[in-house]
């Protein structure tokens, strides 16, 4: 099987294995765990953030930033394709009781225009604007970018406003590497930063929520409260650290096989791709093919391909750690006997 | 003062005030209301439901039908504008923990086929769809009566998919008035509905909540969490009988005055209708005659006329109970000296 | 029928009704009801605070306290008999999202030693302690008056301590005349204080929450998210007044009765009184007369006398505006015919 | 450093990073991690449940199992020092918006009769009992065994009030080797059972929650919004895996050891031994020595020793897979210089 569902299904690697071997470990609930210490320090440091924190998922780092920043009753904006509202459960309104408020994104970034009008003035029937969200690379969008500029706009927006901002950054390392743009200046357009090592970077398990030590001392209780304080952690961040420091500057790999993947499938008759292909995923619609996804990823599986639905005629490739020039190559020419 | 803020300012006719004063009356949270009982009874019967609530609010009304029929984690479908999502503060997300997915409408009616497509398939990611809320007449579309037509196809779907309808309304005495249908017909496209007897039809306070006799006995122990449980309601009970039965007619000079109005304001240079004024409210754009909406509004007032903000360049006129059709002349003579 | 199940079964006089008939209304979403103006200053005042709020029933006000003084997760404090913890549906939990920890108490009274005990230390482990609340008078300890003393050194406790104390004061007015102690001196233990203007004071809806400017500024917004914003509530508030200015002191006559009522029933064999009858409140164990409560209940009805179960064995009767001494001897006549 | 703070600072054994390092992986959203689906089919085995899903921790198992049995507003019962109330932030109530209600226990066991006195009956007033939680062994209680027969009555209670049951069995591996009692036999009594792989029996991270197929279906949506949906979950399934095929029989070791300390200090003037201890905890005061237990943790902490408070005076010692006889020998000797 050529496995091009998501970046998330990456096997970790022998070094990461290794590290997960060796690893020094203790309790990390008493803060005693020292790789677990090492890769929030290393994460911080890394993102130009004050302090960071170990989670067990993004979407723990997206809910977990949600609860601390937000109270209940308050409106969140966000792109109405975030993965924060559309693939997390409505997790933001069960557990903090915030109401999603979600504004058109061009190419998965807000017009900060838009963000303006949607904060709310002060007046008896409405919320308060808690927390405004940003998420780059932009799944949905088909892992756009976000223009560190058009950052920087909502940041000011923010800022005027009184109302702090979250960055849902799980392939936030593809942004860097695609734009050029540092990490640092990305992660300085927001309060909080989440970032997934377990996906395009290929650690087994895990996500980072960086923040001001303030902030992340109040977060690690609703960690606590959603069960993710873990006890001897270091097993899993220490493939976190191989991750973070062996593993950005490859994604460049990921970034170049989905071009060649994307310019490929181009050329087939009836499939037309939808999105720039910034990053590592391509969405390619198949209705001019006579397919629904659906029945496009069911062709795909007896190909021995694998990919994921995106709407009713928009199917998703993510290119990958597991995934090699030759799988792309085989993925090309099986199209002819599907296309 | 001339005040078009709202139907909800009406003072209480003398027949409610006689009604409040000779009210029977008894605790309402031992069921022993005789008038609550009557004005229950009474609602019940007009919407063809099985059972009917009296509730301190439409807010109220609304949540408890939120709470009632959803589970934290659910999302609620519902069009962009509409009260429940603009204007009753996060509550939903906040009390029952559920997410609001909004659709744009169409003069505030929601095509089936977007209701369809945003109803969740089983994921492990997604929310369950647990609602889907409709608003007639829509106040932020300027009072627009959403069509019995349209209600029945989005209960169609709705019903396809086993998942209940709420209807938002507020105002569902003017839709009835202006359209002709049935209020039973209205009533019958929903599992439960809320109406207010105290904008248009004049009460001084209260709304109703209606629906199957099993939901109602589940929603009065939310109203009770709520702090809904009245003592001797009938007192509000009592001039809400009168409203119900005395009051309805009446909404044909409302939606006449108004008509009155628009055509008035619409001959100003500079003044834009932006609604059909299918009922009792008013939408003026006054961007061409210079003004923001906060600046009109100021100038109104300035000539003993009320109104509200209803965007940056929008004001809101609601005829009502206690608006004459000579205010309407002197609104009119007055606008001379404004634009 | 004598209805000795509550003080909330009072019936308004005829001088409430006037003032019903005769309020001065206006728009309250607004602030713009003259006389629910009226009789928020009139509370505030007589309670020492800097604002008071009219909100539809004791379970609303303390509902809004729990909710704009505390966070999600967080613990508060009350006595495990508390009306808060015991009679509203657990709604703290389920509004506010807040663990009640409850403390044993001595007729309605925490030990201050066992409150400062039952604060949390900071812990990754432990809810943050949020609120301390007291009950006075104490429902299901009979009526008991929480002695100021009391009060005052578990307000200590929470100064020390910043933690506020919220005042379930239902029945406040009850322990104000039967202690002599005045409202301000009681409701100075406090931060805030909600008191019902419907139980013995007589009106038919409503009671009070009041605390600082701020508090209350902030407790609106959470009053319009539970549907408690209300039009011209001005025809409620207006009994209100009445209650507040004119029923106070008759409250004198209930005890005495309660007390009359507690002496006659003691007299029977089989009966016996639980509680010290400090107010209106007369709690009787009928297990020596071989009944249940249930049974005891049933009997009584038969000869026309109403009360509630309090207990498997112990029944509740109330004294208030409804009930006469001439009631009273009746129910006591009547009595020889049941044990 | 000789460490009898908890036994969830356990090291994991050179076999359970072995397991790690060779673990067969798969991404475990998309249930395709192999090592995951044999640890949660050899659980759900040994337990006799239908089927079982790895969580990251005790509390995560905990809150997940309170979330898919209640609905907010609900009453939950348990021992007033369990660790659902006591130790985890209350999360119950900020995640569920359900309410505790604490019974007190006798060495953690609640009487049936008080659980039974305790559900509630249906009243618009009272919330309704959705949940009954067990905690066996009982950590506050020092690690005391719930006998089975005690669970068996609860159970019946339970079942007659078609409430269902949960065995917080963080320890509950502890149970079955102090009591002889099978595993499977103290999960019979509950519809649902969390045990730890991370305390006695070693494994660095996780937790198991096992119940009804139907039930655990719905449990790994709330998993999943509270971010404990992970990726390539083999890694720390594996020494899981481990842990309950060749770790449960040392806990007698542990159990031992734990006696052989209790009998050590018992000896000490000063100490008092404050539980039976039946499994692998120590509960010692330390008043009579002239210590709170703050002042004698820091003096054990100068002879490298380190347990933790457990209440003003008392002080917890946990044995466990890193404390060897020599250590307990040790403990004691230093002792002399301490008490």
């Amino acid at each position: 099987m050529i496995d091009l569902r998501s970046d998330t299904v990456t096997k970790p690697t022998k070094r990461m294995r290794e590290a997960a071997f060796d690893a020094e470990v203790g309790d990390d609930v008493y803060g005693e765990d020292p790789t677990v210490n090492k890769l929030e320090a290393l994460a911080a440091d890394m993102l130009g953030k004050e302090a960071a924190m170990f989670v067990t998922s993004g979407t723990q780092g997206n809910q977990i930033a949600v609860l601390t920043h937000c109270k209940p009753g308050d409106e969140v904006l966000l792109e109405e394709n975030a993965h924060l509202f559309l693939y997390e459960g409505a997790s933001m309104s069960a557990l903090a009781g915030v109401q999603p408020r979600t504004i058109r994104g061009e190419k998965g970034a807000m017009s900060p225009v838009d963000v303006a009008a949607a904060i709310r003035p002060e007046d008896i029937h409405f919320p308060e604007t808690g927390l405004i969200c940003i998420e780059n690379t932009h799944n949905k969008a088909g892992g756009a970018v976000v223009p560190l500029e058009n950052m920087k706009m909502i940041a000011d927006v923010a800022r005027d406003n009184g109302i702090p901002v979250h960055l849902d950054g799980a392939r936030l390392f593809n942004a860097v590497v695609a734009s050029g743009v540092s990490v640092k200046d990305f992660a300085a357009q927001a309060d909080t930063v989440q970032f997934c090592l377990s996906k395009g970077l290929g650690a087994p398990v895990g996500s980072i929520l960086a923040g001001s030590a303030d902030f992340i001392a109040r977060a690690r209780k609703w960690r606590k409260r959603l069960g993710g304080g873990l006890r001897q952690a270091g097993i899993i961040a220490a493939p976190g650290i191989v991750a973070l420091t062996e593993m950005v500057d490859r994604l460049a790999e990921d970034h170049e096989l989905a071009k060649v993947l994307a310019r490929g499938l181009g050329e087939f008759r009836g499939l037309e791709i939808e999105n720039d292909v910034d990053t590592n995923i391509v969405l390619v619609n198949v209705k001019q093919a006579g397919y629904t996804s659906e029945a496009f990823l069911a062709k795909l599986k007896e190909h021995k391909i694998l990919a994921v639905p995106f709407g009713p005629h928009t199917v998703r490739f993510v290119t990958n750690l597991n995934v090699t020039a030759d799988d792309i190559d085989h993925v090309l020419n099986e199209m002819r006997y599907i296309v």
